[in-house]
């Protein structure tokens, strides 16, 4: 059993459903739309994310033997029910926003078209997947939009909520325009950019930090960043300068410094200074440390010299807003329409598109959520076609076309929607006549 | 190769210095302690969890050849350290404190002693799985101080930050005293009771909402809940009422029903009434719906009559404190104690140890931190050893060992830390002597 694709990923109320679907019969076809109802706070658009590995998910459904075995000795189902499950396999149809796309909320960026039991058992998953890699490109988009040119690299693996989420959100922030990651898992399964400097730990471990400096310059005689904050992050920095005198001789280079602690500000200005009397101009001061895009955005208004950004713990439980409100709901079954009205928590029914208009300078302008078929000239729809009878309908997307298009989007917002704080003014999501007259028909 | 349990679950950093440390033959014994540095807002104590997990990790540590093929066609490793990651265990010790305990910043909830390369590698996963579940033990224990006598059910797998996450939050909340989760995989793989309803899902998709609710509970006759918010809840109720008349003469009980969205503290009176006029005194009322324990006290407190929560997106992503400072330090190496001065971030070095001392009412009164063999005559050491050589001293704790010791520490908090507010005294932790004696000769 691989645990990461199993489809008991799901919730217990998934399975008594089922169980009760097809006991009845109820096994047309379901219509179920996954978005956010609203933004969190800080947040003025998001960034989908996810898709593939929710496809991943979707192609590769089945249930295992030991699976199958669990679910017959629970005493709540039956032998007739495990044999539906064995056979069962996704078999229905994906539309999607393509990974990188900007969204506002009540814009479904998935939808799921399969019969009901097969289109209900994926729910918890595909939020899970979806939910989460959207929460971080979103919040890794505002690092990229703030530090322009920036080398920014995801820091977050050790306080990421478990292994999953420590590779999905190197996934998510490189998607959204980071340089790369440190977790090494990302790099080995994703080919997503590694990149590593030194702990505390190595220095603490020698008894002189001019020897533990001297000793990781010679393993990586190319490529080293030093990092210098352990005891005296100026008296490091000057420690630095002497050693590279000797170090040249050899061939070997310090390419990098990083601080770690203290008044970033200051010290990369002093260490800066301190390097370049050294004539050091090329190694490059890279910061870390409870860093986020607010941090960084002041650092970089105070023209703090820092070539390069480590981002862990904000990052990947995007600290200020850890979840969106993601929902994944049903919206037709059996050629019908379908919609809760629970207060609060009411759904636009039917099968839906999102179409984007741009102004003049090319930059978005106002989406509009109308059904699917619904006429929308000159205007661009967001939902594409992806998978059809189980089966994804292309390869999967390059991080190079991914990343291209995620930048294009950032290109395209509105100068109001950059900001770090809540814009005054909402990105206009119109709610086609259409549409609203269809939620008014199953009202009365 | 199993993902979870994979050594690659580690920053670049750590292979780059162990390839250093190996390259400079630094493989003896160091000493790292893992620790929250502060509490996060409205957190007044933290609960131990994950070390089941981080011992299984150490005690399966080994590379792959999967894995080792890969480290060695990345540019930065040579043949010499790919043999060295083939021949490397985990052959150290650990002492931790139990899981279920309550425990305060500065103390160390885990020791390894192993060699320098051994001890470095672990660090990021050790982190990322004893830093989360703790933190999700934390919040659940929240909900558990309010509550006493409710079910409590982790709803949270959708919004987790991936899967791992809503399985270890299953895991978490039910030691800290949850009575169950609706992940189906937490039951499967841990053995956690399962619990799960309906979705509105299953009444939308019937043209008719009492036909869904018939249909649900003949395929559940002993035990069925039946979600009531779709459309209008007190009108629901009142179906329930009829339906519960009908299917009472085939032998079919409604023993709960739940609500999702609305006020939930009139919906429960006004439900409870009429549940209770229609003679259905034993049918049980069941809330959830963005749910924390700030509303569920107050639903407590206001005398809303619940009988249980399902709590979600709150508890499995500690929304309100979404991570703690928790670190990984080297405290000792070679036999000299080890610290890190830089600022806001200092380190208390060597082997340590936190006795508790209680109060006469048998209630926590104080923590004492100090060196592993300083005496503490009448307090109880917390941290035990738990692992020798690499191998672990007992069987895992069964989670009704866990659960008890939970109980018991909440039992035994001051009342003043069971506040959800920020308590205005700090539990004391009390450097000793001897320890604030070591820091003071190593700065010197």
């Amino acid at each position: 059993m691989n645990l990461l694709s199993s489809p008991l990923l799901t919730d217990l109320y998934q399975l008594t459903m089922l169980n009760a679907y097809f006991a009845h019969g109820m096994q047309e076809t379901a219509v179920f739309e996954l978005f956010v109802r609203k933004l969190p706070p800080n947040r003025n658009f998001m960034m989908a994310a996810g898709l593939e590995q929710a496809l991943d998910f979707l192609e590769n459904l089945r249930f295992s033997p030991d699976e199958l075995e669990w679910v017959g000795k629970t005493a709540i189902f039956g032998a007739d029910f495990v044999e539906q499950l064995e056979k069962m396999r996704f078999t229905g149809d994906v539309q999607a926003i393509p990974e990188g796309t900007i969204f506002f909320p009540e814009e479904p960026i998935l939808r799921v078209t399969a019969t009901l039991p097969e289109a209900q058992l994926v729910e918890s998953r595909l939020i899970n997947l979806m939910h989460f890699e959207t929460l971080v490109a979103t919040k890794a988009a505002r690092s990229v939009l703030v530090a322009p040119g920036k080398t920014l690299v995801d820091f977050g693996f050790r306080r990421a909520h478990g292994a999953e989420a420590g590779i999905l959100a190197a996934r998510a922030s490189y998607i959204a325009g980071f340089t790369g990651t440190a977790t090494v898992m990302a790099g080995k399964t994703m080919g997503i950019p590694l990149f590593g400097t030194m702990a505390h730990s190595f220095v603490e471990a020698h008894d002189d930090e001019s020897i533990a400096f001297a000793r990781f310059a010679q393993t990586y005689p190319h490529r080293t960043t030093l990092l210098i904050d352990t005891y005296d992050t100026v008296a490091a920095a000057r420690k630095i300068v002497e050693l590279a005198a000797r170090l040249r001789e050899n061939g070997i280079r310090v390419t990098g410094v990083r601080l770690d602690s203290g008044n970033l500000e200051g010290l990369a200005k002093d260490v800066r200074k301190i390097l370049d009397e050294g004539g050091l101009h090329d190694t490059s001061i890279f910061a870390s440390g409870n860093l986020d895009e607010y941090r960084i955005h002041d650092l970089i208004a105070a023209a703090a010299p820092i070539d390069g950004f480590g981002i862990g713990t904000s990052l990947v439980t995007s600290a200020d807003a850890p979840f969106l409100d993601a929902v994944y709901k049903l919206e037709e079954y059996a050629g019908k329409p379908r919609r809760k009205s629970s207060p609060g928590k009411a759904t636009w029914p039917g099968r839906k598109q999102v179409y984007r208009y741009y102004d003049e300078a090319a930059r978005f302008d106002h989406d509009v959520l109308t059904l699917e078929h619904a006429p929308a000239p000159g205007a661009e729809p967001l939902l594409v076609a992806v998978m059809s009878n189980g089966r994804r309908l292309a390869a999967a997307e390059s991080f190079r076309v991914i990343r291209e298009r995620a930048a294009s989007q950032l290109a395209c917002l509105p100068d109001g929607l950059k900001a770090l704080e809540t814009a005054d003014a909402h990105y206009g999501v119109q709610v086609a006549p259409v549409l609203c007259k269809l939620a008014e028909e199953m009202r009365s």
